[in-house]
């Protein structure tokens, strides 16, 4: 072995390069980051450390002192486990926030009380991490997204001269982001597409978390992605060879037409004793390997998280140069707001995300009497087309279902980058790539596009991981779920949600709306585009509905609201979405055989619960009296309202929607069949006092 | 046009031979079914019927008059919503329970009173369907379950003259289905094992449901099967060319080492005056072309549901064709039994799923003495190996990430069907496809496979559908869900589970167990292994616990018991999983402060929705006083049994296990603060007329 131990073979001779001595430089620091908390994964990150020089040396357009240029290229760390790659760049470069003192926190190191930037896994709040990741496969689907996003824009605004928008994206994935299926489905839309305005980067180690890659996966990954329409290309040594893997980044960015997936060879915890094994995925790296490695660069090895003077200054003029680049920019926006005015408002307004108040006074005042007997997913797709016109920042599409989601598009506005700007997303047959798309178009920067998705209630149990991410990463993006409960037509309880509301409900961050009739519709709409910090649901009906009376656009942002009182009312129904109109008959025809009943509409949990307790208190009475739930899916979502509650146990069943109603006696008739028989047992006893039921 | 109008072209020079005849026969009947209730998935059926003839006709080997028969080929219609298809074919070829009655149920026609066995989707508890299928993508991962079931089966015992198992498996598929990530998955795993006996067979008539397939997909498909280790043969013409498709599905037969794909194109409604656009995906035929096509078959257009009797002869001589193929089998089993008695009685036991008794005298037994201080994931791994000896149905992996999970497998006992028979499956990072896969393996034969799968549990919410799809398929597997909660290390929140229990807890037929120590991890599997009809998922830690005092692995079966009970108590803290531990620390301390504290372990809401009332009241008090759960979950799920909850409001951090606890106040003295604060809000008041709350 030579001096110089996990270096390539042979350099000695000539001594390193100053790339060799950065990516020397960046593999100490990372060994350290690693070791500093007893471990992490460390090994994926040693292993790209060329890969990252040549990134963030050479081949992307960033400024380390400003991270949210616009019109910077945006890095993916799909492999999000591999955090510490990005967190020592982003350190080296000198972007502010990633003090020392920040890196010292990875993973939480008790040292810094349990606060840092530097998380477990790369999180978008913090600046220099652009999504969020770490469930594999997403990343590469949020960097489809920020793909289309950046194509989309350049499309409408890049004029003769002026190049305003040519932010590319580069991605980078490990064996496992390419096993998931999310990342396939991505893959193959992009291919479709052809947004060469994005790269691939194949951290290709050959190992996975149990063992040698060859165990799970022996397909050709280069045909895989040229079936798919992308370009391939191959870097034999990725561990070392920078200016090889730069080479292929440069040619890359040639190629027209097609997405470019670099496939580079590299070793996993290279110049570790575990190297090319499943041992260096996670967990400390040996203390001999890191002493012989210090050495090789002459460092004490004693010594941590010393980065030298010479290789520091190497990484650190890229903050310089972002500089200069962005100054550039901003001088060719300025020069491009004199040469077309009119598209320089617009190009403003789409990075500040200030869309004006027209589609708020459409909300408020669109007339609800159009609407006479039409389905929640005819509305809602009326309100879509409203709002296309009105909030040009609102973008996407559907799975393949729209005409039965009922979203409305036009030919031309149909996006293809070889076409134009179309805002009309086909995502095709691909729910989890189309929410996780959906989150790199929100993420591209706030306000610059909403977008919105559309399938089945049911499919969203599909897309759950990528709706997730975005909640979990504050994104907004509007999720259209139509067909939902068994009322969906009469495919059966393959397409029956009964149980998905349950964890949209739970879901932190997400806002779960289903409204009953045009008028709440309409006021999902209201919560859903005002909506900053995360994605709203909003659930939908199949079939048609009138108007509940009472129900109110306004009042949808209380959560829950009286849309029925009574005066010394022995009972209150609650429910949502289309049983709420069973309900209020059968609060009637309670009533009118004796019992007093008042109904209550409750299209959000979420923003009932958001409401002061006095507010709550006069929606559901303390009094001891019956607080019944309706609703067509499984109901222990409503248990903390209610004393009790009328919903599905099971799953549906293939028959017509009337007919399901009245098979799971959640139409007036079962609705009150089952409230008598309820109050018939409480034999007049408190409610509250006899605990909560299903009926 | 001809007189054969949606015949091939040239066709009436020579007459129609009879499987040209046969062909004609199916359509004219699909239009009758398409059309008895205004419509259903008439399109794809119809331009699949040549590839329906090639199959039941010549190449499957099944028994009518037995569906179940053990070794017959099995068919999956991974694009569900063409039903029909299966449907018309089952009964065309005299399946005893497809009565023309039944079909005319399809869809639920309002005559049928709404029931019939022909439901909008197949599904599996009729006998002539192998597995439900209808979301997409699916069919295709069962159908690699199916396939690896009957490979592994084989692989133990077939000898030489005794191909005991030689069952294939044949799978359709649209378009659709291989857009859908999980078929992505399962192909690219299929290509890895080889499994030579499963044929796909590509319904590819360029359209879906909105429109032209290039513009949602425009990928090489063949290349891309390809490239996942595939074989990939053509047909031109599978509208009508029987005899084609059958050439290829017999030389796709003798095809060694890989699967097959076999490209077949078609024509959407074929015959209609929609062909061949997305008009044709669902919804009535148009009634000229109905007659039309009646006419070219010498029909009366106006009788429907008519099959003519040469061609139902055609098709129902498979019957006696059947029934000789399993008489044949029979006997050769019976001679199998004299060669070879040992392996005999093994293949017996498969069949009939009756493993004796010892695995349930090892749970019964197992000293939790051992387990002193495991994580109950550790205590899941041992229970694992014991099961994995003593119940030789049992088999399946994890995801990727066993080493984590602590599932405990010998290299030997890997299964790949050039090595062997052995019954661990590496699935690789294919969670949904892994789900997917398990429904084959359980769908192969009641009792002969108890597929078991691992990964962490916030990744189950990649495989939800597939999970799903087992529970409403009534198929046991056992999911192995460890790193529950945020003390799943410090990965933070992209692998902290605090919604995904909502999910699994609400939906029907999954039985969600989370239990706190190895008693009740014993438990869990006394339960999981006796479950027949659906799938349970076990929540398991990641850190180790010591036991709770009191837990018995035989009241796990009670949902919910008293482990430290109290008379005049106060509160009853209620809680499972890891918190259980600092919840019964807290009762102690608080007991101690003078506030009488009671402790219910709660590893399961559905076994304990299933006991007497008088149980559950016994359990959770009616007398007004407090019950709070406590778990490291969103809180809702909970508050249908508790007065107040205390749980997550948002979702995790990434920082250690312990500081987590701490952080989100949900260790001992945490919870302690909390309902010290509760009962003071409370002032002596009654619990349960205050309302639930979150606290």
């Amino acid at each position: 072995m030579t001096w110089f131990s996990n270096s390539k073979p042979g350099l000695e001779s000539k001594g390193p390069s100053n790339d060799d001595q950065a990516v020397l430089a960046l593999r100490n620091f990372l060994f350290d980051i690693c070791n500093q908390n007893g471990g992490g994964h460390g090994g994926s990150a040693i292993g790209m450390a060329a890969i990252g020089v040549a990134l963030y040396k050479y081949m992307m357009r960033y400024n380390p002192s400003n991270p949210e240029w616009f019109d910077r290229d945006r890095f993916v760390l799909s492999n999000g486990h591999a955090a510490m790659f990005l967190y020592a760049l982003n350190h080296l470069t000198g972007f502010d926030d990633w003090t020392m003192d920040e890196i010292k926190g990875y993973a939480s190191a008790k040292t810094n009380g349990y606060k840092t930037i530097c998380h477990g896994h790369p999180e978008i709040e913090v600046p220099g991490v652009e999504v969020t990741t770490g469930p594999l496969g997403q990343g590469i689907a949020n960097a489809v997204g920020l793909a289309i996003a950046s194509k989309n824009l350049g499309a409408r605004f890049n004029k003769p001269g002026f190049d305003l928008v040519q932010g590319r994206v580069y991605c980078m994935t490990g064996d496992g982001c390419l096993m998931e299926g999310v990342a396939l489905e991505a893959i193959s839309l992009a291919g479709g597409l052809g947004l060469d305005n994005l790269v691939l980067l194949y951290d290709n180690n050959q190992v996975t978390c149990d063992g040698p890659l060859e165990w799970i996966n022996t397909e050709s990954v280069n045909d895989k992605m040229r079936s798919c329409g992308w370009n391939v290309l191959d870097v034999e040594d990725g561990c070392y060879d920078v200016q090889s893997i730069l080479t292929a980044l440069q040619y890359a960015n040639t190629l027209k037409g097609k997405p470019t997936m670099i496939n580079i060879r590299t070793v996993i915890g290279l110049g570790t004793q575990a190297a090319g094994t499943f041992k260096a995925h996670h967990g400390p790296i040996d203390k001999a390997s890191v002493e012989q490695s210090k050495l090789a660069a002459g460092l004490d090895p004693s010594i941590t998280h010393h980065i030298p003077p010479a290789q520091l200054s190497y990484f650190r003029e890229r903050k310089a140069h972002g500089e200069a680049l962005q100054q550039e920019w901003d001088a060719l926006v300025d020069a491009y707001e004199s040469a077309h005015p009119d598209l320089g408002r617009e190009f403003a307004q789409r990075r500040n995300g200030h869309y004006g108040t027209e589609w708020k006074d459409i909300l408020r005042t669109i007339d609800t009497a159009q609407f006479k007997d039409c389905a929640t997913r005819d509305v809602n797709g009326a309100v879509i087309e409203k709002m296309w016109r009105a909030y040009p920042a609102l973008c996407g599409g559907g799975a393949d279902l729209v005409n039965s989601n009922k979203v409305p598009y036009g030919e031309s506005d149909v996006f293809h980058p070889s076409v134009g700007h179309g805002r009309y997303i086909r995502y095709g047959i691909r729910e989890h790539a189309m929410a996780a798309i959906s989150n790199g178009l929100a993420a591209y920067n706030p306000g610059t596009f909403l977008p919105m998705t559309a399938t089945f209630l049911l499919f969203y149990i599909y897309a759950a991981p990528g709706v997730r991410m975005g909640a979990l990463s504050h994104l907004p993006v509007i999720h259209c779920a139509t067909h939902d409960s068994f009322a969906e037509g009469q495919n059966g309880p393959t397409h029956q949600p009964v149980e998905v509301d349950s964890l949209y409900r739970a879901m932190p961050n997400l806002t779960y709306i289903r409204p009953c009739d045009a008028e709440e519709v309409i006021g999902a709409w209201m919560l859903a585009m005002s909506k900053q910090d995360g994605p709203t649901m909003i659930s939908l009906g199949r079939d048609p509905v009138g108007h509940v009376p009472s129900t109110d656009r306004f009042k949808v942002a209380n959560g829950a609201y009286v849309v029925k009182e009574a005066d010394n009312a022995q009972l209150t129904l609650v429910s949502c979405g289309t049983n709420l109109h069973y309900a209020v008959a059968a609060a009637e025809s309670l009533s009118n055989g004796g019992i007093i009943t008042r109904v209550v509409s409750m299209p959000s949990f979420d923003h009932f619960d958001c409401q002061p307790r006095e507010y709550q208190d006069s929606v559901f009475p303390k009094d001891g009296t019956a607080i019944v739930s309706v609703e067509e899916y499984v109901a222990t979502t409503w248990a903390k309202y209610t004393t009790a509650s009328i919903g599905m146990t099971g799953y549906g069943y293939s028959a017509s929607n009337p007919s399901n109603y009245d098979r799971f006696q959640l139409d007036a008739k079962g609705i009150e069949g089952r409230v008598r028989k309820y109050l018939g047992d409480l034999d007049g006893g408190n409610a509250r006092m006899a605990g909560w039921r299903q009926i």
